[in-house]
């Protein structure tokens, strides 16, 4: 019943959800399409979600396609010129586009934008990656940058003209040229300077598991000091990786929470911030 | 000498110039480089340039690629459901990004946007045509749309907010699909919405010409009713067909002076705007 | 579910509704919480509620407590200085401030003003009265008045900036005098000025009956002609004659929908508003 | 003549007077009107009055008619639940309306709130107060509240949009229940978080006197040293105690001058604000 | 006493008030010292004084020490460009400037402009004047100008910021020349473009004398038909018929009133506006 | 062409530039015309130039003319009564002038002020001034002031609202009367308080030459400490004393760059704003 979600209501009205949607949970035109519907409630019931998403297995078999093999460096994929152009049609061209008409049909009002738009996202490119040990070594990915700096600018006019921004992970650098960036840390850094209340990270699993093998593993609470020792013990691999970095980056930087949570579950968004049943893993502050 | 160009500065100070750009003229790299540095130069003296695009032969050289013959009806394009997707990939996706980051190389602040954004473009489906002997026939080209209402406010902000608008042409229906239109009637259309000074073709040849094979035959000035008639004697061809029907559409909805110019030929922009030397085909009202 | 609710609520965002609460609704403290909970939900989901409210009930006995007869003229109670002063007292002072504070209670911002405050409401002295053969009659109703002009400017500060105004029906006559209003009429000239989208009369039975006597002969849907054919057929008695003329007056004067709902059944005001199952009697336009 | 009055006029320009009513000069009409009619000419000279009034005699008798004997701790009226809807009625409903009318009719716009609308003042129930020995006793003196915070968004409106603001003492608590607060404390909190020029304590004395049966030894000017060390004497008794109290806190609190002023003698507010012959005490922060 | 004063205050407030001070009254300084206290008065108590000067007595004084006789026709002074250039030191630079220093004393904040500022009133060059009898007479006066058009976006300016606009009479042609106007003119235009309340012009008689010989055939109220009668009858002369001009063309704009007073009375200006008794003569529209 | 200016417009896009015109350049009609009309193209070209005028050689004319033998005392031009009212006549009605109107006559729009206005620049008199030797002695020069405090408010709403200010270099002190203050300080603290991008003083000599004799011995750049020791070596004499002080005020109080530049040199102020090619002496904060 509508009244049980009132407190939630009251409690998040008017406040920036910056919602990072991966490209795990666009694979299926149903799931996307159900999501979107919720994102447009949120956005009716008084909160201003901002999305930001991803589209690796999209780029996947795009890369393919034409003949090339992806190759990651420390989570980062190598982005030469022909992969560069293939993000521009395939992030900002298909899929941005897509959640743009998902959210359309739905009653809202989405832009599609991408950090190259009005200069919005400083980039430059990464020279020098950490690797598991802690070493510095000097790399060279191709077109794959760094933030240095968001401009919000856009983002707020769009927010407070009751529009909902969904924008691709592309950024720019001094000399205007495209670059390849982590959309987890997009949505993190953004949720930063957004001010925004909650930084939410779906995904297509339950959220962090202490055994990955077992769903029933699922941690519910985290602090961030909790979440490095987390990182630090080995336990979170692969994909889950920058996305808790992502989580840790939000809460660090002013964020109240940051959620992970799984967006092909039905609902999963509006359980987790409209009814006392939580979903996923939060990670907060603490103490 | 900059003091020539002043009574043209003075004069079209604040004022907005709709640019549409032809896909012919942004198959050279180094020609769209320097247009867009005329675009830039034209924004910092003063006047706000809203960037309208079009993408035929890369359209179509993709729908090659794709298997797909291309076929056209009065001029339109069939677009089923995979040509939809290829512009949203190629005029969304590519181009759209190349004049942005063209535009911020050169120093100014560029936003792609498309008339999907915020629902900015309002179409409905082409139902019926009409032949050249004035017969009205149902046809089906499939997401082929013409234009019910276009909502100026976000290009507003982004000009007053000294952004470049780059504007793909695609527009959405009221269930939230997305069409294909003509990017000459949505410059056109634009242009009557925001009160534009001016509406500047930019293609590929010299302007309109009284026999297409001779360019010595440039006509330099022509009112809406001589505009009429020449569409009607048949003199006027192919492409050019839609360029001075907008034209005769922009200074009919009140835009003072249309202009079909070469944008290929180095600063056609600039002589046009900036100095006593006219360039092209200028259309006006007429007494 | 939420989601069912979501057209609603889209549909509704922004609007202002003009809420009426009848004294009748206002006699059991758990009935009124729980309504203002509804309003204050209405608030969050994206509405503008404005509530007038009534208090005939209450007046009635303080009245008799102080050792005075009510009575009534064409349903206007004849209100002399004492009388006015009790309206001060249990309008303004008692329930105003039990709505503000109920409403505070379940999360909303209200402000109790009255059409004295800012001399809101320009009422004068009714001197005739019109009985119901059609007659016109001198009447001295002591401080009673009608409805000169609206200064909306209050309320819409207040609705622009997240409060619910709650008004109580007291008007102020050219030299500074209050005035006894009708809080139907109130309620009903209110939302004509404020451009509401709806006029909503919450009062302690089912809606406008086609048989007084029996609740299954409710009509759910009446047209303006169709309510004055009612009116004039005799067949709508007592206290719900001024709701239905308000209703009226509403719908004339532009208002696209006045509803009379039984305030005192649980959430019949979110029935009404968030699903598809209405409740009471609706009156439109009509072609 | 107006000229003399032109320096203050200057001085005073736009400056924010938040003017106490006590209860003692609102009982006689003509004392208020005259005292209201003074109010609305500062108004229309330029300055901004924000009214705080008392009820005190009021409030006992209308006790008493209940058959309710009021009850004074540290110079607080305990106040049970029936003593709070007394509050409501005569405070709300009663004073604050005739104070709004009074305004009215000389040609001000008065808008009458109190500090439970729009939750404006946060209070809490007061559980300890300090004998005059200075000893802490834990008490419970019902519906009595403390200040927590000020809100005076919407008096700022008020005042920046012509209006003069009329507020009686009543906070609401984090629960939203009503608490009754004193008035002279309510005025300098307002006058502090409003930034006012002055506070001005209207009662039925002449000023702060060294001998309270002595008029003749009216103390003119003290300042926030003297104040407290008067109060330490003993020589201030009674309702002048927290007057004085209030005088203090107000010029610690950034006001420049406060004012206790006999509010029955013939526009006593103008002889101070507008000649250069003073009245009452002035309160200042001395070197 | 102010009270007295109040309901012209009351009226008055926040109306724009246009002054015309003749070249007569800025003979003496203590004279227009006294006018000048009097209008920051008038500015302090909520109205808004737009000064326009003269400066007849002063130019005529410097043609003649320069060695030029003034010359008149149709009582338009002649202006060759030696003149125009006195008019800038004189006007412009002594007049005005005097004016700006006396309200500045008084506490105000005067700015002083003329026609020729930001282009604000664009005029044209007198070619042809009507004589006495009507006939339409080709002329050369020099820099002569009549008024096209008055921006009034710089004095709306200035008075919704706290200033007080002493307008010079100086227009400034297309070409960008600089045209002599007739200050009655200016200020008549002036207040109808400004939607003044009143154009008050301030000369050395006491109003419009029905014998101009006899001080005591004040004629104390016209409306613009009497006006025009009085025009046409020849008893008004000189000076006098352009002053009364200025006011008819004032009240037929729109203006409320216009008045014609002794500025060399003292304080008449404070004795029409803010007292019951008025002075000099008062036009406005009659029925 | 042009497009070899389009670096410098874009940096120097929407930058205020405080541009001091000497009396020396204003001698000759044409090359003052030519000056203004570049100042009008840098405004066009999206720059906010302020314009402070001096006049010396037309207020020493005048002077002469009137019998008086100018004096100065260590720069500063001794002012009595009679010559602050040749300043008033000369400054602001002559000189500012003829600036307005040249500057609308190449389609500017141009406002005339001086300090005067609004109490815009507040000084005091000068009563000591120090020696060459450091000594400082006690002196009455007159109504020479110095500057206590700058307001740019009015400045500002001219620049955002499209006007060029013209301000004459006159202060008012509080007691409101007009003082005579140096145009060179006047432009530098301006610069400073309008947080100015560069500081242009135009004179008529190359710039700031190592022997005053040899117009080949240019500095074309000087730190402000390279500035001080040049001061203190005495290589800097005459009038060119206090323009070097106050190029090295502007810079010291924030002002990226100062110039001293030819402006009898055609269009010198476009070759340094425009070109790569500078002009004259630059003065910036050095290491």
């Amino acid at each position: 019943m509508l009244l049980e979600a009132l407190p939630y209501i009251r409690r998040f009205h008017g406040q920036t959800m910056v919602i990072k949607l991966g490209g795990e949970v666009m694979e299926k035109k149903k799931t996307l399409d159900s999501l979107l519907q919720d994102v447009v409630l949120l956005h009716y019931v008084g909160m201003k979600p901002v999305l930001v998403h991803g589209g690796g297995p999209e780029i996947t078999r795009e890369m393919k396609k034409a003949g090339k093999e992806p190759e990651f460096v420390a989570g980062l994929r190598v982005t030469d010129r022909e992969t560069i152009e293939i993000l521009h049609k395939y992030l900002v061209g298909k899929l941005n586009t897509e959640i743009v008409l998902g959210i359309n049909k739905h009653g809202g009002k989405a832009v599609g934008i991408s950090g190259m738009d009005g200069k919005m996202i400083l980039a430059r490119k990464i020279r020098e990656v950490t690797t598991p040990d802690g070493e510095k070594v000097q790399v060279d990915l191709g077109f794959v940058g760094e933030i240095e700096r968001i401009d919000p600018h856009m983002v707020n006019f769009l927010l407070s003209n009751g529009y909902i921004p969904v924008l691709s992970p592309l950024g720019v650098d001094e000399e205007g040229r495209s670059l390849n960036l982590n959309a987890d840390t997009v949505a993190a850094e953004l949720a930063v300077v957004m001010g925004a209340r909650k930084l939410i990270v779906l995904t297509n699993v339950k959220g962090i598991l202490r055994d990955p093998k077992d769903e029933g593993s699922l941690i519910s609470q985290l602090t961030v000091e909790e979440s490095k020792s987390l990182l630090a013990s080995g336990v979170v691999t692969g994909g889950m990786i920058p996305k808790l970095k992502a989580c840790i980056r939000a809460v660090e930087g002013g964020v109240e929470r940051a959620h992970v949570l799984q967006g092909t579950m039905p609902h999963a968004l509006l359980l987790e911030l409209l009814t006392d049943r939580g979903a996923g893993t939060m990670i907060e502050k603490g103490k």
